[in-house]
């Protein structure tokens, strides 16, 4: 089973050291100390268990480390910033692993970006070496990039020559869309093993700067202080500390504190409760500050975001998940008036953007989501968003147990889709004038207000409610899981698309297909013959 | 071998009827008249074979039959439209035969509404039975749809629930995208097997109308005649004939009269070199409607198409092609000159969006294309977009032998890319200000000059220049085909993204990958079994 959790003095492949502004996240990856065996974590390069330790030090500079505001990435190795996931890893493991594998990572690379969009945390990332495959797509991932000019070290994406792969954690995508480095270059630089030392990787726009080895040191430094004077001037800011998330898990369950997930094995689904919030909490800064990671919108939503990532990862054979909600919608409302009122504060903001990568990971996860509005359900403000987050949603209509649907601020902006839209803008692209009135409604949907409003999919009456609800789960878990996954790729993300929705539907998809082709992963593909002493033997049809 | 050219004398599954203002095209498809062995064409279900007598009938209504304002799809089959592509073909086909089967499909799709936007002309699917899958995402390449409501008669996209595989003709992303279903709806219309009729699939925004079987026809005349009434008042225009395109071939060439392809099959390469303009050519538009399909801007792009078509299908161990031009630069200018000081002349129109379509049929032809600018080419104008839609682009530095590069009007939104941006611009996203400064360069770019503006991707002198290429096309081909394929498929449409982009790169790459899944094509998987008395089996893992 693969735990997602870690703290720093966990870690084994990074150093985190934090010096007033400047946080310093170091790469020291220890080859033996890997998440399964048969392969060496040689010349930094990562498995899962690194890239778990690089979300989670992220996340907890966030939260723990508010007045950090420049965070420089490097390496401890000499001579080698980082070498990309480790072939032999990718190369033993399953199509489903390295699908999860690659996902996961895409979702750290998308959190740093995350942070320095919306927190404005500059990342800076100081190549005290040669950064190939993901360990320059982890650079591209940053604001900025510093290459030592040591007559050796070079960027690359070495991933279609010697593996017959893509540059799938965002490469190809930031290439061409986040540094728009001019197509035919980007062509170039793709194919090139050996990849581009300083000079040309600065011209071609690939790296930001270059330094000599006697200088690098002090020339980063000198850049990541003028970054930290460029950024908002330094208060005294205290952090919380995110402690560990406890559950109580038997094999078919796992219990959190406000996440009970139960699993149905043999049908092949979920059922994911989300417990919402206690009365009474507080409306004020200072208040939710002495609460800290205890306060519900931020336990809630890590708990949610470890039972997404448990579920992928350690339990794929459950097709479905299966959403309610138990609580007072009223309390749910009070904590997102509380969210909106002091939303400015650093604390706040950074719970608010929480929420929103939990919900957007919900959204990456290929199983497919249906939510239930069933008497005592709490779907407001926050927790709306898990009904039009799923594929579908089934309302119960039934005048004697009234149930309700309750929008708040939170519905309006805060919580936005990997496509750049609300939630609310992406069902109603046909009607957009529609947006608005949802948002703005005074008071509760019931069953028939929201049907009619299209806030949920179906709204049976409680003669029909256990039929629909098993046959709807009943057809869903006995269809292809594959068909799935592609088809909620292709109808969750309407409308624009963004970096990120390039990223998880494109890039991703492609890569998944090559994965799969035996021109990578066959006897004599190029992943399966990378280090060994045959060659990797194509069949050259062109698909 | 299979040949992409036909007409409608030749047709066997279409009746192409013309009746002033309004052409109905019928689909009869022959069950027996396949384009392979082993499947029958039950009820309107299409091969390859069908739609490219389709995608002939679209291409030559816009030449042959200019005043038609409404094209009416239909079935002269009882009680139904089109069952979608063919599922034992789809079953026995290779993986490779899938991809470009669907790729061709969904061009003859885009091509429908790259008509209806650009041409003004308005396409009805009249759908008299029911519309299955590739039937009803034909219906959705329509601007309307009308249903017969004969209590029958659905509209349905069962390839998830049935066959284990995506509505991947654009079908998913029609339905969000285009008719901007609310993603719940889609979500269970896609797995709704027996689809949705009439008043359902109105209120869902499936269909525009439906009208009971009695008043079908007439209802739908009523519409068409409407939608002439409010079309561009009908003039006396007359067409041209579109003959056939005839080419000397040998094993290893195909010469037509302006595009020469040469295979090094051994190389795995071929050299593609179209022949510029002759000098003289018409500037007025009477004389261009006289020249008629001879014309070259009409026959040079008409024979590139095919050939591409040929490489794709018929060649598909070529995995790169070498473009080259020979000719005049200042005939080539002379004809863009021509094309854009007649471009309101409805002929002319015409024979620019045709250009338009083939190059973005080149890139999306899972190839690589490198262009070549040698002494004697004539890279200048609508033919400078090789340069500019090549993977990479190497021009001959050599004073001795000066070659050249030279924009025109062409070069400035007339011959958009699949994103909707020029080459140009999606070639200098990072740096616009470049765009209209080389669009409006007055004179050639000599291979310095060339280099300096971004234009080519390396400008060697003539003692580097033979060893370069032959070291470029040697690495180029000894690489994975499929690396390659999703690589070209990621850099060469950064920026926006528009529906064809998300069809191409999206849906058809989570299509692909489904469609070497063993739950879609292993020995229990859904497409394997379907008519068989066995029935499917799914490792029900989700990925």
């Amino acid at each position: 089973m693969i735990n997602f959790q870690t703290s720093p003095n966990q870690y084994r492949h990074w150093k985190l050291k934090v010096d007033g502004p400047v946080a310093t996240l170091s790469m020291d990856v220890q080859e033996d100390q890997t998440l399964a065996d048969g392969y060496k974590l040689k010349l930094n390069s990562y498995d899962l268990g690194v890239d778990i330790e690089l979300a989670d030090a992220i996340q907890r500079l966030r939260f723990e480390q508010p007045q950090v505001r420049v965070v420089v990435l490097t390496s401890l190795k000499p001579r080698i910033f980082c070498a990309g996931a480790n072939i032999y890893m990718l190369g033993t493991s399953s199509h489903a692993f390295k699908v999860n594998f690659c996902k996961f990572t895409n979702e750290t690379r998308c959190a740093i970006e995350d942070d320095s969009h919306h927190s404005g945390r500059r990342y800076v990332a100081a190549l005290n070496g040669t950064a190939s495959g993901g360990g320059y797509e982890l650079a591209i991932a940053c604001d900025e990039i510093y290459l030592v000019d040591d007559g050796n070290s070079a960027v690359s994406l070495p991933e279609v020559p010697l593996l017959g792969v893509l540059p799938g954690t965002g490469g190809l995508t930031r290439l061409v869309d986040k540094r728009k480095i001019r197509r035919d270059r980007a062509d170039v630089f793709s194919t090139l093993a050996e990849g581009l030392k300083g000079k040309r990787a600065k011209e071609w726009g690939l790296i930001d700067g270059y330094f000599p080895t006697s200088k690098f040191e002090e020339s980063v430094r000198t850049r990541v202080d003028e970054l930290v004077k460029e950024a908002s001037p330094l208060t005294a800011l205290t952090g919380i500390n995110l402690t560990p998330l406890t559950f109580e898990a038997a094999d078919d369950s796992r219990h959190y504190k406000y996440v009970k997930l139960q699993l149905n094995r043999e049908g092949r689904y979920a059922d994911l409760t989300l417990i919402g919030p206690e009365p009474n909490l507080p409306t004020d800064a200072n208040e939710i500050q002495r609460l800290g990671d205890s306060y519900w919108p931020l336990r809630a939503y890590r708990e949610l975001d470890d039972a997404l990532l448990h579920l992928r990862v350690n339990e794929p054979e459950i097709g479905l998940v299966c959403l309610r909600t138990k609580g007072e919608s009223a309390n749910v409302l009070a904590v997102d008036q509380a969210l909106s009122s002091n939303r400015d504060y650093w604390l706040v903001r950074e719970i608010v953007l929480n929420m929103a990568r939990v919900l957007r990971r919900l959204e990456l996860t290929a199983k497919s989501f249906f939510t239930f509005v069933e008497p005592g359900s709490c779907f407001a403000g926050n927790l709306l968003e898990l009904v039009l987050a799923a594929d579908r949603s089934y309302m119960l209509n039934d005048p004697d147990s009234p149930v309700e649907l309750v929008v708040s601020d939170l519905n309006k902006g805060a919580l936005p889709m990997s496509n750049g839209l609300t939630r609310l803008q992406s069902r109603f692209l046909s009607e957009p004038e529609r947006v608005d009135k949802i948002a703005d409604q005074d008071g509760p949907f019931d069953a028939e207000a929201a049907e009619e409003a299209g806030l949920v999919t179906f709204a049976p009456d409680d003669l029909d409610w256990e039929d629909e609800i098993r046959v709807a789960i009943e057809e869903r878990t006995s269809l292809s899981p594959d068909a799935l996954t592609g088809m909620e790729a292709s109808l969750r993300f309407a409308g624009p698309e963004t970096m990120d929705t390039k990223i998880y539907g494109r890039l991703t998809a492609w890569q998944n297909w090559i994965f799969q082709r035996p021109n990578a992963v066959g006897e004599h593909g190029a992943l399966t013959n990378y280090g060994k002493p045959t060659q990797a033997q194509f069949d050259y049809k062109r698909t």
